[in-house]
């Protein structure tokens, strides 16, 4: 077999459900990780029954599960726990993301498997993580976002609060999990030894709020939402043009002199309000709508045509649609399909890490219905174990 | 010396500049890598200069360079690209986040570095990647953000767009690289081979978009931005107290009962409107009206302490002050300290990443001082290297 990636060899027991860790997972397969969903009688993973369905099956599990392998095991029956501790005997990492708590009710917490297997790898992820008041508490991807304070820098100023559209509370936490799995392989190959990596939801979004902490902390002022604006160069914003929007990162004099010469109004760049970066962001509004009126002349296409000839940084606000039928996108491999046997062609998000020593294959292996590789992962299992 | 981390001993060279790049190594560091900054003369990461200053020196900088060290290396004069080269005889990783192209014409491309260096891994983040139609075109985070779809999703439906307040488009990019270091460290590990991770800040965003792929591709239908609801689960959604917001996520009948019996509205659970999940999608609007009205009647900290009592998952609204006095937030040990000699005590985020096995410290080195490291960073080379 030739390797598919990094992760080459790696045997993941997966008993994650629905989104931060089915994410992790599948980057992990992604790298060539053999990833196994051990999945809990009778449904599995819950998101195997979340709309919309295609012939029946789930698009949002089959998106997030390709490539990985099923079979069900109820833990709270002796014969399958103990079939369960067998596998992790063969397992590099187990990645669960229970209520904390959940594990050790099983008799499967990392102090018990710990002292079974010293060389596995534990993966946690939580909504609020294996210690502190809230660990016990149930987290979803919009309350980590409201409490982590990513809510309240998103938006525009005077409006109500606006959830960032896809889950970042889930996939940041799932994304700084793979990173930590990663790091404890790497230390593992060098030394042998397994840890526990607890990974909060909430501490992940804490995490991203990057310079917002050293602002607040350096200035006493509480950052604000901004609408589309950057908060000290300008024009870096998204305008209105006659059929949609384009952004345009014209973060110097020489470019917004080249944005003005574009726009037939270099007037603008003489203008005394707007003559530097300081004076264009104090009066950013009012410069806005002077772009806006020319802007608003011609459709977004020719913006972006004459925007990009004149070298200002610039593009177009794509739906999903356009995302996939972006040259760029498709030229990176970043749009992939596999072939479900029931759901027939799906369309999924490719892979954004690309090596120069794997390949990055245009179609991937379709998600696994219930139970399908129960034969092929108990052969894992010698008769001795 | 005790083990900082799962990456203690291995060295990562890091040429990259503002937020991407830096992110990631950051993340290194903080996983107990020695990262070395290589600044090109006079003036170093451009992020330097970017306010807020304390005392002159950048907040921005400072928060995310912390316990990296400084060298400075113009890799366009013979002697210093000497010195580069040596240096990298020394690591195990170069991060750099040029346009593409760039390190190619300073002869430091991939191929060249590999040729001399086989077991060097090679990271490279760029806004669009190393090939494909625009690779060579700059990017920012507010253009990745609106070409990659997610800020299609995110606002209020019928209003302007919204970028995410924080710079997903960078950080993203820059989690996935630290995953594929990592993995790529693993790797070779085992077979001391080194390689090229290519991502791009596109790419990243596209990853992002979990299931909107597949609810597009499957039923056609344009993904819309949904204010801060849920698309199929109500009431999940921010609401409007007296004197704030409160998020409150009740996803099934129990929960929904529940919260209409704390809310003195039992009535409610009753109307054959609100019957079902489905039905409360379908009527989401009405039945947030009448949420709210009672909502309103009282301050947010009177309903989250009566829901959690009552078990119906909900939180706050948190702005960044609120974040750092949070007391999970606080045990967690996600607020840290570093104290710089010139702009004294600086309060940080602290590492998502908890493992049983390393220490998880309250205080950081501070980030450098330009070229302060200078003759540490060449007491790594052999004279004779």
């Amino acid at each position: 077999m030739t390797e598919q990636g990094p992760l080459s060899g790696v045997v993941i027991v997966d008993l994650s459900r629905v989104l931060a860790g089915p994410y992790c997972t599948m980057v992990l397969a992604d790298l060539g990780a053999r990833v196994i969903k051990v999945e809990a009688p009778p449904r599995g993973d819950d998101s195997r029954h979340y709309g919309p369905f295609v012939n029946g099956k789930s698009a949002y599990f089959m998106s997030l599960n390709r490539g990985k392998e099923s079979i069900v095991l109820d833990l709270k029956a002796e014969a399958d726990r103990s079939l369960f501790l067998r596998l992790l005997g063969k397992a590099d990492v187990l990645v669960e993301n229970f209520r904390p708590g959940t594990m050790q009710k099983l008799g499967l917490g990392w102090e018990e498997l710990h002292k079974r297997h010293p060389r596995l790898i534990y993966a946690a992820v939580s909504g609020f993580g294996q210690n502190g008041p809230y660990s016990s508490r149930p987290a979803y991807d919009i309350i980590v976002q409201a409490m982590g304070g990513v809510m309240s820098l998103t938006g525009h100023p005077d409006s109500p609060p606006v959830r960032v559209g896809v889950s970042i509370g889930d996939l940041v936490a799932a994304l700084f999990l793979c990173v930590g799995i990663n790091a404890a392989l790497y230390h593992r190959a060098l030394t042998g030894e397994g840890t526990l990596i607890d990974v909060a939801m909430l501490d992940a979004q804490v995490a991203i709020l990057e310079n917002a902490i050293a602002r607040y902390t350096s200035t006493g002022v509480v950052p604000q939402p901004l609408g589309t604006r950057h908060p000290s160069i300008t024009p870096f914003d998204v305008f209105k043009a006659s059929d949609g929007y384009v952004v345009i990162a014209a973060g110097n004099d020489s470019l917004f002199a080249r944005l003005c010469a574009v726009l037939g109004r270099s007037d603008l760049a003489a203008n005394p309000l707007f003559l530097n970066n300081e004076l264009r962001t104090r009066h950013q509004a009012a410069l806005k709508d002077e772009l806006e009126t020319e802007l608003g002349r011609q459709p977004v296409r020719h913006w972006l045509a004459v925007l990009e000839e004149a070298g200002v940084p610039c593009g177009p606000l794509n739906t999903v649609d356009k995302v996939l039928a972006d040259p760029q996108i498709k030229a990176r491999n970043m749009v992939v399909s596999t072939e479900d046997p029931v759901a027939g062609l799906l369309t999924l998000a490719g892979n954004p890490l690309k090596f120069s020593t794997f390949p990055d294959p245009t179609t991937r292996p379709p998600a696994p219905d219930l139970d399908a590789d129960r034969g092929r992962v108990l052969d894992l299992l010698a008769p001795e174990d």
